[in-house]
Formats: C-alpha cells, sequence, structure tokens
C-alpha cells in the first residue's frame, strides 16, 4: 500500500485517525520521512523560509522554472490518512515511474511539501503557501496562537528555525513553473462518473469566520432564567440559522469547533467562540450568509438571552449588514477584523479570520490535464468545496491544476476516508503521464 | 479582608478568576493552608479516608459528638473567591471569637473542610460528603476521569492517598452531632430583604445529564447538506428547548460545558457532548423537562439532521419517555446510566450523572439559626437552588442548616462574585453565636 509508511505517525490508537499539527513530533517525523526520500532518489532537498520541503530532480533557475508535485503531509485533527499525504507519496512514485520509463526531462521535477496545510493548529489553513506567495504577512502569522496559548514565533523558533525570516519568497516561487497537486477526492463526483481519477475545475470561494458571544458567568442553580445572560442561546441560534440560511442560498456553512469559558457544568458560561465555515461556488451567496448570521447574532444577542427583560440591554443595532460579509473580496487569506459590538451585556464579535475568492484552474491546463490524465476519454472536470495550496498558487498566478483520485464514500476529515488501492495507482500512473508530457 | 491569605492561591491573572480543581496543586496548597490554620489554634488535625479535613477543639466520640462548621475550599473553574472559602474562613474565625469571648463549649467544637464540593474536575458534586456519607460508592467514584483521562484512583494514588480506602464512614461521620455551613449566597434574596445574614431552608432537586449527540465527521467544504449527519444542529436545538422548557415549567437548566469531536473548524464533528444542569422547587417539573428534552433530542436526532431525506434513519421512537426523567428518584448520586438510542446514525444517548433530592433543612434547627442569627429580628429563611455539602449531611440524617451572607449583585460561580467586608464581618459574629448557642 502506497500510504504504508507513514501509517503509523500521528495516529490514534482508539480512533484510528490522524492527529498531524504541524511542526508537531509527528509532523516532524513526517519531515524527516520526506528528507529521506529525496536523499534515496538523489533529489536535491530545500526547505524555503516558510518551512516548505522541497525535492528536486534537476536544478531549477528563473530561466529555467521546474514542473512540481506534491502536497501536505500535515493532517486535520482526527483525519483520514489520505487527504494530503496521498499527493506527496504519489508525486515520489511518479517520479520513480518516469525514470523507470526513462524520460529525460526537458525541464527539473520537483516534488513539494507544504507546510501547515489544513491550519489545525494555529486556524489558518494553506499557511505554507500562503507565506510563501505573500497574501498572508508574516506580523500576522507568527503572532497566531495554538492551543496552548504559543504562538507561530515560538513554536518556529522551537523547531530550530529562523521565524523572522517567514514571509512572502519570490525567488521560491520563481522555480515553480507549473504545479500539479494529487489529492484524494473529497466528494463523490468520481463515483457518480465511475472514474477513477479526475481534474479540478475550480475550488469554490471559501472561508472562516470566529463569532465571539459575550455574556455573564453565574450559578447555574441560584440564578433566575430571566437574570441569565447566557451567551449559549444565541450561540445556538446562530448554528440553526447557519444551516437554513445556507440550505436557502445553495451554500455550505459548517460550525465544527466551539470554546466555551469557563465550560463548568453547573455555571452558565460568560463566553462561547465559535467557529463558522462557509462555501459555496458563488461568493456573493457565501458572503450574504455571513452577513445575514452576523447580523442575526448581532441583535439576536442583544435582544436574545434578554427576551423576558426587553429594554435592559438595548439593541446591537447597526454595523452587522455591513460587518463580517459586506465588503468586497478582502483577498486570499487577508483575515481582516471586523467586529461587530452590542452594547453592555449580550454582544457578539465577529471576525474573518480567512478569505478565499473562488479560484478557477488554468483552463487550458486543465484540458491538457484531462486529456492526458484520461486515458481514451478525457478524465472528468469537477469543481470542489476543498481548499487546497494548488488554490494558493494559482490565485498567486502560478499556472496549476489538480488530479483527484476517487473515495468510494466522499467522506473526508475523518479516519473513514479512504482510496482503492488500484484508484491510487491508477493516481500515479496518470500523475507521471501529466509530469512526462509537461516536462517534454 | 478575610479571605486575604488564600487570594493568591489558583488565581488567573488574565481573567481574576480561581482554579481551584480538587487534588491540583492549588488545592494542595489550600489544604496546606488549613492544616497551618489548625496547628496555629491548638486544634487536633484529621484527615478522613476521603480526603476532608477535621480540625477539633476538644475530642469528640460517638457517645459526645461535635458540633462542626465549614465548607470547601476548591473553586468551579474560573469561579470567585467567596464560595466555599468563606465558609471556612469564617468558621476559624468564629472559633476565635468564641475562645476571645471565654467561652467553654459544652461539646467538641470542629472546622470541616470538605473535598471536591464543585464536581470541577471529575463531574460529580460534593464527592467527599457523598463518599463519607455512602451515597456514592468507592467504585464508581474510583472510576471517574478527569479531562486528562486520569481517575480517580489515580488522582488520589499521586497524592499520597489510599485510593481503595474511600467511601462510607460512619465513624467519621458519627462525631458529627450537628453541621452548620456558611456560603456566600448565590442569589438575591438578601439583598430584596435587606439582611446581611440569612438561614437555608431547603435544597432544591438538582441533577446533572450528558447528551451525547453522536453524527458522522466528514469534510466542512465538500460535504453537500443533504449528505450531512452532523450532530452540532440537535445539539443546538436541545440548548434552545431546554431554556423554553425551563421557562415554562418554573424551574431552571443550563447548558454550561460542551466537549465537541474532533473540533476541527473545517470539519463536521462526530459527536457533541452537552452536560445538562437541571433545578427547580418542584422534583417533578425538573425530571418532566429532562424526560422531555431527552424524548425530543431522541426523535429529533434522528429526524433531526437528516430532516431533508426522510425515511434514511428512521425516528429513535419509543425509549425516551421513560429515559432520563422517567423513574423515581434514584437516590443522591446514584447516577445510573439511561441511554436512549435511535437507530443508525443521529442518535442521542443521554446519561444522569448525578441526581439529588429535595433536602428540607431541620425546621427546629432552621428556625433555632435564625433566631440566634438574626439579632433582633430572625433572620430571612431562603430556599436555595445551589447544592452544598450541608444538602449532603442533611439528607443522610446529620442535623443540619447552613447561614448565607449577602452577595450585593447575586452573581456566583464568576469573579465577579462578591460580598462586602461588613457582610463578611457580621457572619461571622451570627455564626459564632450560632455555635455557642448550639455547644451549650
Amino acid at each position: 500500500m502506497l500510504l504504508e509508511p507513514l501509517a503509523h505517525i500521528g495516529r490514534d490508537p482508539a480512533t484510528g485517525g490522524y492527529v498531524r499539527d504541524a511542526w508537531s513530533d509527528a509532523d516532524m517525523e513526517l519531515r524527516e520521512w520526506f528528507a529521506g526520500e529525496a536523499r534515496r532518489r538523489g533529489l536535491d532537498l530545500r526547505e524555503d523560509r516558510n518551512g516548505n520541503l522541497w525535492a528536486w530532480w534537476g536544478s531549477p533557475s528563473r530561466d529555467r522554472p521546474g514542473v512540481v508535485t506534491g502536497s501536505h503531509l500535515d493532517s486535520v485533527r482526527q483525519g483520514g490518512a489520505y487527504d494530503g499525504p496521498l499527493g506527496v507519496v504519489s508525486a515520489f512514485a511518479a517520479l520513480d515511474l518516469l525514470r523507470q520509463r526513462g524520460t529525460r526531462p526537458a525541464v527539473p521535477v520537483g516534488v513539494v511539501c507544504f507546510t501547515d496545510e489544513e491550519g489545525a493548529r494555529f486556524g489558518v489553513p494553506c499557511m505554507g503557501s500562503r507565506l510563501l506567495t505573500g497574501v498572508l504577512g508574516p506580523d500576522r502569522a507568527l503572532a497566531l496562537t495554538d492551543d496552548s496559548g504559543d504562538t507561530l514565533a515560538d513554536v518556529l523558533t522551537k523547531a530550530g528555525r529562523a521565524a523572522h525570516e517567514i514571509g512572502r519568497d519570490d525567488e521560491t516561487l520563481a522555480m515553480v513553473g507549473t504545479f500539479v497537486e494529487l489529492h484524494v477526492e473529497q466528494g463523490r463526483g468520481l463515483v457518480d462518473e465511475g472514474r477513477p481519477v479526475g481534474v479540478a475545475r475550480a475550488i469554490w470561494p471559501h472561508g472562516r469566520w470566529r463569532f465571539d458571544f459575550r455574556g455573564r458567568a453565574d450559578h447555574a442553580g441560584t440564578t433566575r432564567l430571566a437574570d441569565r445572560d447566557d451567551p449559549m442561546l444565541p450561540f445556538a441560534r446562530m448554528v440553526l440559522a447557519a444551516r437554513t440560511a445556507a440550505a436557502e442560498r445553495g451554500v455550505v456553512a459548517t460550525v465544527g469547533k466551539v470554546r466555551i469559558s469557563p465550560g463548568n457544568a453547573n455555571a452558565i458560561p460568560g463566553l462561547v467562540s465559535a467557529w463558522l465555515d462557509a462555501r459555496g461556488a458563488d461568493e456573493r451567496a457565501v458572503r450574504d450568509l455571513v452577513a445575514e448570521l452576523a447580523h442575526e447574532a448581532s441583535s439576536g444577542a442583544a435582544g436574545g438571552d434578554m427576551a423576558d427583560r426587553p429594554g435592559t440591554n438595548g439593541g446591537a443595532g447597526g454595523g452587522a449588514g455591513g460587518g463580517a460579509g459586506g465588503g468586497p473580496g478582502s483577498g486570499a487569506g487577508g483575515g481582516a477584523d471586523r467586529r461587530i459590538e452590542g452594547r453592555g451585556e449580550g454582544r457578539v464579535e465577529v471576525r474573518e479570520e480567512s478569505w478565499t475568492p473562488v479560484v478557477d484552474f488554468d483552463a487550458a491546463l486543465r484540458e491538457r490535464l484531462a486529456r492526458v490524465a484520461g486515458g481514451d476519454t478525457p478524465a472528468p472536470i469537477l469543481p470542489t468545496g476543498a481548499g487546497h495550496d494548488a488554490g494558493i498558487l494559482a490565485a498567486a498566478g502560478v499556472p496549476s491544476g489538480m488530479l483527484f483520485v476517487r473515495n468510494p464514500t466522499g467522506v473526508s476529515h475523518s479516519p473513514h476516508e479512504h482510496a482503492e488501492q488500484a484508484d491510487c495507482e491508477a493516481g500515479v500512473i496518470a500523475l507521471a503521464d501529466v509530469l512526462e508530457d509537461l516536462c517534454r
């Protein structure tokens, strides 16, 4: 099995899920594995200033940029084995196949492992490619904190990296002439098509917003309902409203992460922080959804738990509509803070943590990939709701494309994520064909 | 200020709140402080088999049980300075006052510190008094786990205690002739009455239930709404239904603690666990509320996120009504597991983690306390929604009573919990008067 060498790293034996946070022990072990694979093949291994790993067959330069393939090795928490690693393992396997075929590439071929694609630790996905391309600034990145309160700056320093050197890296980016990322499909498009391999058309616009609902911590037994300012109620309303609004707009919205403070079973919380993930084919629909939720949360929270004592805290009033969603795109990873505050108690703050506009992959490249990867019949071309480093590179002007490998259930970000061995092998062959075609 | 010597222990400088989990470093420091106060006064210090601390002035025996006062030193997480410690500090201060007055007690006088009253670490409140009186069995207690997965057995062993010796302790209990607990009020009854000190009439029946909503973890971007089994939705419905049902029944219900697994911002969760705290003057109303919520969650969850694909998973059907709430009282701390499972996905399990029936404090004793503590006019007698060790002892047949000290805002289980210095001093004097009266 292609992924066998990595199967034990960061695996939670209780669940079968993977926990591979960026710069964790598991991640360091994965990086060591990558370095070993590069050495074993006599490739030129480089780590760029942002922690991304590059293994080169041949020497790229500004005048002779290479064809690059790869993906990432980190994972969402309790994720599956395929999301990320399949693309890296397949990259090395495709390179081996090219060598077996006796291919003599006209340009250098590179294998890349992007750092912290999932954002499991610091909350910002595609950190490595966002830093590389400059859509995420180093100051904002270094100040991000993990669950232990450690900043990225702390974590990089502890890992022996020069934290002050991270940021936009045009020199490294100039080596990438074309980028092709192979990835397990995270839906059932290929199942419906009855095909093992497909090509990405576009990445939906997607973003992440943090809703902080503030109330007043108090005793669960002695505080009358009428005296409560319980942020759990407006939070619960937001969860339900998000589903309704997403269905109405034909987009998806998810609340998968929540922090409750102080989190005592016998106390009303003082703060509920919830992360909203929203995506869809239509950017306007996604932004409208977030604006509506922010508006409802803002007016709802101030009137929210205080329904039985109207007038006590006043409505939050204006500011909500233009809050989290109103403005034009803030650019990939811009993540501007946009707060909405009610007066006094029952207030909510909404901050945009990340936003990535729609990414249409290069049309000529994707047609070429579909033709080469599809064999007799061009491979199907599918949109996707998942963000990828290939989308970040494409948005930065690097001709980029993606190959998807069939996922029988469509389940991803879960230990149940799966791809059949035969489909993985078909993916490697398709990737090798594509690389051979691109590096003629 | 009475609480000054303890002000630094376990205080979170970021919030001003206290974190004093049982057997934590902070708790060990608090226990050391208690031992020092006992030694300084020449009292006879004993730790019983369940970790409760007793400081005796005089030697109690089965034939000559003492008058005991005290409370607890642990805290809810991010709690206030008064809940618990005020009763212990006031106990020592009242004893000092008796000695200054030259009182010669006819029976021994004891100061007690009960262990783990809040249940912040292992989820079961009044652990020390429940073990002492036997309403919580040692096997169940030792298997309880904290957030790190350590069992009480592990934690006791690490603290140098004999874990296998915990459990009902009739010998220690026989030394307690009468118990009076002084506590900061956790509501505004005394504010309304305009009095600094009051007496408890009864402790409301109260309990804690754990709702486990199970769904299927999946990708937040690529999973169609129609394909989702998102446990966050039935959880949110339960939160809102709890408030409505509580208002209808004139009781209180709170969800203050939630665990979400895996908790990724970009993944639909697979499991949401929520703790429901419910209390009220009328036991039937509390039990009906829980039964209704369990029923709704059970039928709602199975039909819940699958609203747009009816028939896929079927209703959970029967079992709900008799589930968490139907049966007669399970007894204080009985905590029987009562599960409700739907079929396949979208199922919910509801377990009763603790249940304490109404506790009416000894009528003669409370009248006596009100008369002695009130000065010219008897102190007001108030019900309370908070559980206390005095309630556990009363239920076990020990004549017990409580004094409350006025809380200007009524806020408790929060850093904003407060009592004025003058009211605390009035509390000490009232407690000394009561002790003097009881140990004549």
